[in-house]
């Protein structure tokens, strides 16, 4: 066994949905695309349905279909990008609910699946996915007398609560489906923590279930264990790693421990990362490899059997600002060789 | 369908190969880790033994025990992290062959598996796997006395040929490999590149099988292409994607298609990429978000059905430029949702 050993904790995960859910007086549902944050879809959707999750968001059909198998008929499973072609069989035999985002996409459901359920999505101002207001404003008569199960619409700057593109959304947001009698959702994460106007009839939190930024309360999820293949005595002026980086200045010990940027690990974050052993630091020495990665466990004083990169100590937040990027591609980018173990749920 | 479309052309990854073999005048390896470096072990590997491959390199015991079953029973499969605590089944049974890194191993491997097959992992001053001069000299004659199949080191600077590490790693591997009587390998694809002195009995390219540098004249082996999902006029002020970070200053056409960081188009990479319709390139715009990006199509004057990310007018060392990484880490990123089709082989 030289794979690294991925935990996650689905009392944790079920605890943060419930904690969201907590501080709305509508309806959560739960975002599990892209894997589940690449946490294992099956796994995470199942313990948030055994908790009480009825609907559930994902990117693209195939993860619909996939989530279907693993849910069983009772949830309602939405897909963000709506109906693509080729995506008829896929929607209509798994019972997939597709958030229309365009006049082609409406055209094509209705006319591949004639009365099988779609939701909405609208463009509130983020010019992503969605129906502009005055797409919207020509069909709207139209699919609305189809029965959409959902209205929704994504905010663009949810993580700093502050900021006035969130009061232009919902403005827009209100003023394009006023009077519709529809089913309503706007707010993902970062909408869940703003004021109940952002609320509306369900919420979609997907990050902070995963335990990142911005739910500050979250509990953390993921926790990643690296075993130790070797260790080493590094003499002062020796180097290690690729491209010699790492120039030993002291007396040190070098651990090589059987993960790198294949799992996920950017390379970039190599400079600012350590490993933990227990509580001790253990700084990253020299490039991140492939499949390795040197660490200085010189003030450890003694040679660990694995070391952990991700946990209570260090958060996906922590390794995200190592990385220039944020907690959500920290997670995604989680490895497939890990050995992934569930706690709970 | 709206997932992207990974094309891995099998005949130009093959034609690498035997480029690579043809600088040569040993035998020819492949490093297959990591998934094949993300474009699928088992199809990289079969095609590859079809051209006469007979030795491959993985990083793990769990990678070697995938390939014997896409292999059968004939390639010798090497295993670069040795034999670690719980990996004596795997590598009984499906006959792979450590690479053993230090004493510890060794013990390890004669204990558990008496008789059965390894390798020998020297340091030539990398410090990262393989047993260091010091303890190589304590157990070389009874390592030697239970017939290794190959004696391998790795070089820290292959990439930069000129180098004096290179220089350094070779002096120190001929020294610690002098009269052994066992077969020897130094170079992955850089010291393909270098003079024959470099290239002992076996060589291990891995990246240039790929297409990646520093094989210069490799062929491109994927192609990515990304559908859209839908298009959208966005007026002078407007902004796209989340932070606000793009202000449309024209009458602009955006194009939203089905992939982000979470398919392994690294976050970072946003401001600097392009991706191509045609031969027309067409700025990203905006932040990439998990599983959607922004594209600038204004210059195209049309809508296309999708775009390209990865070919002939945009490498995955072009893109390593602008994510500040290597085209390996683009390589291993490619993520799990595409829609792996294969050319030839």
């Amino acid at each position: 066994m030289s794979t690294g050993k991925l935990t996650i904790d689905l009392d944790a995960l079920v605890a943060n949905w419930q904690a969201l859910d907590a501080r709305t007086a509508c309806a959560t549902a739960a975002v599990v695309k892209a894997d589940a944050y690449g946490l294992g879809m099956a796994r995470v959707a199942r313990a948030l349905a055994k908790a009480g999750a009825r609907q559930f968001f994902v990117a693209v059909a195939e993860e619909g279909a996939a989530l279907r198998q693993a849910l069983g008929p009772d949830a309602d499973i939405f897909v963000f990008s709506g109906h693509m072609p080729g995506d008829a069989d896929m929607i209509g035999d798994m019972h997939l609910t597709p958030m229309i985002n365009s006049l082609d996409q409406l055209i094509r459901h209705v006319e591949a699946l004639p009365g099988h359920g779609f939701g909405i999505q609208l463009d509130s101002g983020m010019n992503r996915l969605g129906m502009e207001p005055d797409e919207w404003a020509a069909v709207r008569e139209v699919a609305l007398g189809q029965n959409p199960a959902l209205i929704m619409s994504h905010l663009a700057c949810a993580d700093e609560a502050a900021h006035p593109m969130n009061a232009a959304q919902l403005a827009t947001f209100r003023e394009m489906t006023a009077d519709t009698g529809v089913p309503l959702s706007l707010a993902a994460t970062g909408g869940c923590l703003m004021d109940a106007d952002f609320h509306f009839d369900l919420t979609r939190p997907g990050i902070g279930l995963y335990g990142g930024q911005p739910f500050e309360d979250a509990r953390p999820v993921v926790t990643l264990d690296i075993p130790v293949i070797q260790t080493r005595r590094v003499a002062p002026g020796e180097t290690v790693g690729y491209g010699n980086t790492y120039t030993a200045t002291r007396e040190t010990r070098i651990a090589t421990i059987a993960a790198g940027y294949a799992d996920g690990i950017h390379r970039i974050m190599g400079p600012k990362t350590v490993l933990y052993a227990e509580d001790v630091p253990c700084p990253v020495a020299g490039r991140i490899s492939m499949d390795l990665i040197g660490v200085d466990i010189t003030d450890l004083g003694h040679d660990p059997a694995s070391l952990r990169l991700l946990g209570a100590e260090q958060g996906v937040d922590d390794l995200a600002d190592n990385a220039g990027t944020i907690g959500y591609e920290i997670l995604t980018s989680l490895g497939a060789r890990y050995d992934r173990r569930y706690i709970g749920g």
